[in-house]
């Protein structure tokens, strides 16, 4: 049994470590007789009252990382065309209702449901035994990868159904444009239910990648790689947008909004807040604080790096890059968020940000067309993310919250190579299994239920073809 | 006198209890002699810190609530015609700042200051003697009803404000693009002072209606169904818009940026996260936790029940439906959020979603105009939401915090139909009132200020004639 | 040394009274003998829960704080013209990127590290010794100014570097189109490394203002006031927009999506309530409650003031106005949102919004040519909110987080002169410096790199002249 190895291990630590000093607190006190009978009480006030914090900054987190969807779906309407711009935003409306029944249904129970390395075989529709809060290795129940939480299991159900949308959204926008309503619905369902969380039971629910030591604080592989595979197999199975490549020219489609982008961007960028120091479950004031910094930098870098990328490479300092360096910056930090420092932080964001410029060139290259830039955010940003926990890990002992359980000392601050060999291997292993899984998915829905609209509804737009509406009826296009 | 009858009576039961666990602890403590010295400081402290976990969280919530009036205000200018954007975005904009003063000066006091069964009399502009933070049954003050709560004054008016500014920004919609900025404020302020106000007192502030035992958590009836009969009744008084019914043809006049009105459904969706769980107004983390788990579910359900519905019945999903079958949801869910199981919840949801598409064509086939479908959402998911806490109830005794002041079994559950027979008087009742004091409050100003503005400015559009300024000065419409 | 002052004293106070409180506990209990042994735990349990509740709080407040770029994003550009609105976009994403990393490498020493009178000169890169959490008068480390806030260093950088990113982006908006995207960020680097952190030295750092007892909560002089004059030197230096002023004519250019206008005026409204309450750097429920309060309600008054005055003396209620009028009030309420009863808090928002109407004609007579409305917004209503401290304060005492070292009674409430003479002093002298700085950094920049685009580029718009890129390109203008 895989499940007793935990996928955040350096909380579990903690809890430990407060636990034991609160043991032997009422050791030293039981030898004082009458004190020893009202410790207990204030030990359960102070336990109530954590778990009552973890609680609130749980489910402010969750809150931000549902408000994602948002972003996700002002930037993805922002960088498409307008005839296609209620489908976008149908999709993203949608997306995290069908995300909330089925992966409360099956894929909650699928990625941290007692099972084997492999997959999580219980808690099914948030069923089964649960003695959460804060029962730690007490707990008894059949989500044991996630007792290092001390929350309400509702509370670590509503954060991680949160993530899950996330992932799902985050194929919308590579697809966009050209696919059919109901095959991204039927994808969408499948990746939420089977692909997201057979990856994430590997890594956060106790799967064989935890055990093997792979290290993903907060996503970059398990969210976002993996929905980068999902994006990268969709758009190539769907091919291009019409007009978009003809022989070796190559027509680049903008956006139709560009305010409603960077308003996307900007809420994402908020979200992330919830996102990366959310994922410690729990309102740790020196974990939050500093994973917040670290987030909130490597951002800052991520944007300022594209900038100056365009500025030097596209001669001007473009707008839609700036965006996509912004988010290219949060995805690289999401792995090491909780292990690296300031300076690491910059470094994560600035390399972010300037190889998604440069692999946005790439996809145009191969003729892969992403409309929104999904693959250099999501999947690139996401790959070197996991790597950067390998480079810049500070290491266990220096920050209190990141212990013997977390990552060894990173490789460019002088450690050795062995952590930066996991982290390859995880991201091989995932991307293999996300690429074929993804294909599959894809493939099957091809041939069954069709994937592609039909030229003549793509010439005019999904909005008139699938919805019967148009977003801005009284605005005269050129 | 009504008011030592709680609105939201679980706390009071959950507060008794743990005063109650910490008074016996105290009495064994004492007959230790020593001990019992120390034992009221832990406890004090325990409070304080309860207190500040729950006022951070209470403010939290109400800034959500808040930050819906952006939501309303995206909602409303998209599903309405650019040439009224102005004054859309104008009247919810101004709105929340009425509603501050007006609620602040009266609202608050009629509806929990300490008065009679019908209205409350006192603590208008917060004054009078107020003991709170937490003191539960050793309260002495003139807001007793609130009493149950133990967080500041200032902390239960700041959430309380932001639901006043809720039903008043209902109302907006369903009279849009027709009415007089004026004649609209004038309603807006009898409604956040008066109507909203005494009905809050019958069932939140110690009223009759919560001694009979009508259960309204988070407010179905209180806020969304008083809201629908202003909306219904403002929109049969104004009658319809210029060109929308000609004989037996109806012409639907579709919203000009359906964006911004899935961004305002994306930000109402959040500020739910608020609105429900913050009605506990106090940081219990597993009621909080499920509360937002059922809120999430029956909005995600409502928006699936809504996609299929209109899948079915209008050949296409429509964007806006899914829009409002998501408002639909969550308005469904909002009486019962705290007492029914997620399985109920999406049950809830989902026949929310349903209902209000059926809706929507049943007020059109009246030739009732409402351009944002307020009607269906606030309204008849309203209704349906009251009834709901009478059919899913899991009864008290299954969760800690729904205790026997909450409701008993519901009847699909096995329960017998006496809490169905109160909700259904409830409903009657506060329709009665609200419709028939919202018409007269129309009728009062349509023959004092006047309602409606004069047609040439209709066809003009409000934004030239009521503001002299247009929303998108540069676009040439069609 | 000045450091040993604090910016916000009322804190100091409050934890001192908490502090003596727990030591006469102690000291109490030290005469039982056996209880000393375990209080110690649980003041240590309750410390510790203290600083988490006040991280979550401090957080939360700096995230809101964060996200008022997307509000100043939304704002400016829709109150901008759509050829200009990639520019104005890109400058708001930006902005927060290259502050989050000046404000870290310099800005926060230079404010708030140990130094003299006059400027912080120790803890550049958040380096230094720094004994925070929760230690107040035993702390050790360079940040003696803010010792009086118990949270982590990180958390205090998180809201400092997010109040930063806000005096950056009020210039953003007096200066729009016209300005040269790199001579922006010129400006915008000197302004938060420098400027900003120099005046915020003297009032919350240490400095000398704060040792003359001049008083600003959170920041109508520091934040507001130094914007304010960085934007009216800015303004001033470029000169108005081709075809604003001829001769004595004036031509307003109406600004291009009003939706969007409002759309940030809300998300502002919404940061509002962590930029003020969050300026405690601790969840005092009490206190928190009250700010937040204060601040909704000169918000709402702000609104109204601003919609009768244009309605009477434009004729017509002015959306644009209205939204100046709810920052205006927010603006004017900052200072004094601790010091003040609800009361005042209505008069100090309603005179801010209504002179923000008269404001705006003031300097439209100047022709000097503010796209936004950031003058009357930002320095006007920052420089009556600063004086508004010595009229309306209510005087130590009456709340409990407001002590000797708060501002005495206000003149208006039957205080003397002295403290208006100050706040007064205090304008004049942190004019006098912003002013002058700002403007021999304008023109700094203006000889070195330039400063104004090309006549040719601005009559093209600054999207395609600076970044190739148009924000709507489906839409055709008129």
């Amino acid at each position: 049994m895989a499940t007793k190895v935990t996928a955040k291990p350096y909380l579990k630590g903690i809890r430990r470590f407060f636990r034991s000093l609160l043991l032997a607190l009422l050791f030293l006190l039981a030898f004082k007789g009458v004190a020893i009978a009202q410790d207990p009480d204030w030990q359960a006030a102070y336990q109530s009252l954590q778990v009552t914090i973890d609680t609130v900054w749980v489910l402010l987190a969750g809150m931000l990382v549902v408000f994602m969807n948002a972003g996700f779906a002002m930037l993805e309407t922002g960088l498409c065309r307008s005839k296609n711009a209620v489908n976008v935003l149908s999709k993203n409306l949608i997306d995290f209702g069908v995300v909330s029944l089925a992966f409360w249904a099956l894929g909650f129970g699928f990625m941290f449901g007692d099972g084997n390395a492999f997959v999580g075989l219980s808690g099914f529709f948030l069923s089964g035994l649960d003695t959460s809060p804060l029962v730690g290795e007490a707990y008894r129940g059949v989500f044991s990868s996630l007792s290092w939480a001390g929350v309400p299991l509702d509370a670590k159900f509503f954060f991680q159904v949160a993530f899950a949308g996330t992932a799902a959204t985050i194929v919308s926008g590579a697809v966009a444009e050209r696919i059919s309503f109901f095959g991204y619905f039927a994808f969408s369902a499948l990746l939420s239910t089977l692909i997201y969380p057979v990856v994430g039971h590997w890594i956060w629910g106790g799967g064989f990648l935890s055990e093997w030591g792979f290290q993903d604080f907060a996503g970059s592989t398990v969210v976002h790689m993996v929905g980068g595979w999902a994006a990268l197999t969709g758009a190539y199975i769907l091919g291009p947008r019409q007009g978009r490549y003809s022989g070796e020219k190559s027509s680049a489609i903008p956006g139709h909004n560009l305010a409603l982008a960077t308003l996307g961007a900007m809420i994402l960028w908020l979200g992330w807040f919830g996102f990366n120091p959310g994922s410690t479950m729990a309102a740790d004031p020196a974990a939050i604080s500093r994973i917040i910094l670290t987030t909130n930098i490597a951002a800052a870098s991520g944007a300022v790096g594209a900038a100056i990328t365009s500025w030097v490479v596209l001669t001007k300092p473009d707008l839609s890059m700036i965006i996509n360096g912004v988010l290219a910056g949060l995805v690289s930090i999401t792995a090491a968020c909780a292990y690296v420092g300031l300076g690491s932080a910059v470094a994560i964001g600035l390399v972010g940000g300037i190889i998604a410029v440069f692999a946005a060139n790439f996809f145009n290259r191969l003729k892969i067309d992403d409309p929104v830039g999904a693959l250099p955010v999501h999947l690139v940003a996401g790959i070197w993310g996991t790597l950067a926990v390998g480079l810049f890990s500070v290491g266990p002992g220096i920050n209190p919250w990141h212990g013997v359980d977390g990552p060894p000392l990173g490789f460019l601050l002088g450690g050795d190579l062995q952590q930066l060999g996991i982290q390859l291997a995880g991201i091989l292993i995932v991307s293999l299994f996300a690429g074929v899984a993804s294909l599959m998915a894809w493939l099957l829905i091809e041939y069954s239920l069709g994937l592609r609209v039909s030229p003549k509804a793509e010439a005019m737009g999904l909005d008139i073809s699938e919805h019967g509406l148009e977003a801005y009826p009284e605005f005269r296009s050129r």
